[in-house]
């Protein structure tokens, strides 16, 4: 579903700006504007840390007033988290200068902020840098790619995703944008995420389809096991494509796969780009008894770091990937289990397989890997995305804020 | 509770040994015994995963059915796990040669592995090597610490404690020694222990006892969030001391208190040389609203990577802690968390105070480290030990089977 290029003003009506304004320290753009021409119905899925940012909350409440809004204010360096009652005002006072020099009220700006927590958001920086924005932002595709720089923190790849819908003579396009690389682990909507569509679509029915997308894409995906406190995924959609999307319709089919395709290539990005990441992994599990319990296998397999930094090192140490099923409170018999690493059948009914361990090396050395588990407890499935454990995730997080 | 001398044949009636028998690359012992002159009363906890190892499951049937034996006798090498049926013969085999040539029965020797998961053990080597017995096991202090090197894998220091109770002029003795570097995470009894004591205590009382002392000590350590398939500690009482310990007295309890404070000696030990660990950090949580949310707070905190990435990198990344304690499930107020590294508070009612950075590190390159976090909702509190996440970690890991 990706398109040659992706950007997120591909839809029709969206503008973007990503401008540096002091928050790294390098002169990387760092905060990042996505507005829409008119009112965008708007909806969200959000981190369940009990610990939330201060730009999130402002921007959870919003939604679930307004359920509109006309632009999203992102700026990385500061998660502004953990802040006190500063943290409110801050964002306030952002959105506020951006509304300002848009012409537009102050709950018409969304607000996300991502970086280290417990460090205040240099407001004054950010409002000389908002001031520009109006003279800056564009539809283009330059102009796109300067926001998404403006959100990542320690990613080292864009993650951008479009599709153009052709529907009858009349083209929908969606357009996915997302940072994320560390502290990514499912149960939240891992990430910040920012879509946008020119659909004309209700919001309860953006808000389900989101749901949906996100369930099985962005809520599958694992780098750490740590889950951040400013985590969203927001979709705009601003009609004007003017093709209605409503429910029962083939249109709506044709937007709702779109949508899903675009969350699941921007979910394997982020997983492939994962903090240190060296390559990408996808587990799946058939077989199981239940659904939970085929998500507790991924998400115990995905989250081991026995079995991740085995990876790294291309060693086919089967056993831990046995090991973590095992203790994934999921329910199965252990004599019952297959094992494939691609192609390669090394474990059979629990047993670990003498297997090539040239062709396992090989397998291991792919950029991307497939690990299969198959019981024989029932009929349910599930797979999850993670990256290998590298000395460079530990280099990475041993000196975040410094 | 350390004595200057720790070994496991302090107390009285005990022998070990520890031989090198072609399990390992090196030319460190790889196989040990550790025998009771006479039948010692015997009581285990084991690995709650759902794959087992041979070996163990041999020893849990054992300790079930009997609950006495004479000896256990622990390799390392091989774990012993995912091998089928053959693995259960391997155990057997071991076991009647080592009971053949000390004039036992088989169901008097247990049997403990520990390794590579689906891996044979090589059997004939450790029957040529369970020959030798005889003639190397004694009650010396050096036969303990071959025995306790015997069981050691990635670990880089033995693990042994001892305590010396006075009664009213009669005295008894409880030793433990234990291995365990890596796979290590609660709700399980983790690694392999083994204790002994001269005490004459009933299988029931010793069973209830070493539970109790496992809870708060094994079962609060986590190195990696992974657990292995073959962990388990047992106890073995073989009443040589002639002191009966029954409950209600006050001998009961000063066995109780000893046999606690050598579980938590080990464990503080066990995670401490946890694999690539440069610091030993303890975290405590208090003002719980129940006994499971402290327990789930103190478990986030020392499962996270990004913690424990950020504590090897001296870095004092408080909004860390603060969010594994967010994402962990229990319930509280964020807006009412106090968290301190030793004496300093670092956040006060969920803000991120400007600490002192150079204090903060300076704190955090001693070698034992201290997290408090203190809730206000409610009054329950736990600590768990783990260790720092190094480059030496993925090191050890990458290349675990080579």
């Amino acid at each position: 579903m990706q398109q040659e290029s992706a950007f997120i003003t591909m839809p029709k009506g969206f503008q973007a700006a990503g401008i540096h304004c002091g928050l790294k320290k390098t002169n990387d753009p760092d905060l990042a504007l996505v507005y829409s021409d008119c009112p965008a119905v708007t909806a969200g899925v959000y981190t369940r840390n009990l610990v939330k940012g201060h730009s999130l909350l402002r921007t959870i409440n919003i939604i679930q007033s307004n359920r509109t809004c006309r632009g999203i204010l992102i700026n990385s360096g500061s998660a502004n988290a953990c802040i006190g009652p500063q943290g409110d005002l801050d964002a306030e006072a952002v959105a506020a200068e951006a509304a300002a020099v848009l012409g537009l009220k102050a709950e018409e700006i969304l607000t996300c902020s991502t970086g280290v927590i417990g460090k205040r958001m240099n407001v004054s920086g950010m409002i000389d840098g908002i001031k520009t924005f109006p003279s800056v932002m564009s539809s283009s595709e330059e102009s796109s790619h300067l926001a998404m720089q403006a959100i990542m923190t320690t990613d080292t790849v864009p993650k951008e995703s479009s599709a153009i819908i052709e529907m009858d003579g009349k083209t929908v396009v969606i357009s996915g944008m997302a940072k994320g690389s560390g502290m990514i682990h499912p149960d939240l909507a891992t990430m910040i995420g920012v879509f946008t569509t020119d659909a004309d679509i209700e919001a309860d029915v953006l808000d389900k389809l989101l749901r949906n997308a996100i369930a099985k894409t962005f809520n599958r995906v694992s780098v750490d096991g740590d889950t951040s406190v400013c985590d969203s995924v927001i979709i705009m959609a601003n009609k004007m494509s003017g093709v209605p999307i409503i429910e029962g319709t083939k249109e709506y089919e044709l937007f709702a796969s779109a949508l899903y395709q675009i969350s699941e290539d921007i979910s394997r990005i982020i997983a492939a780009d994962g903090e240190g990441a060296t390559k990408l992994i996808e587990v799946q599990v058939s077989g199981a008894a239940t659904e939970e319990d085929a998500l507790l296998i991924v998400r115990s397999i995905c989250r081991s770091p026995l079995c991740k930094t085995a990876i790294f090192g291309e060693d086919a140490n089967v056993g831990r990937i046995l090991t973590a099923a095992g203790y994934s409170g999921a329910a199965f018999d252990p004599g019952q289990v297959d094992i494939s690493i691609g192609e390669l059948l090394v474990c059979k009914d629990g047993l670990v397989l003498p297997f090539d361990e040239i062709a396992a090396k090989e397998l291991l050395s792919q950029k991307e890997i497939l690990i299969s588990v198959r019981l024989s407890a029932g009929d349910f499935a599930d797979r999850m995305w993670t990256c290998d454990f590298s000395y460079d995730y530990v280099k990475i997080n041993g000196s975040y804020r410094s």
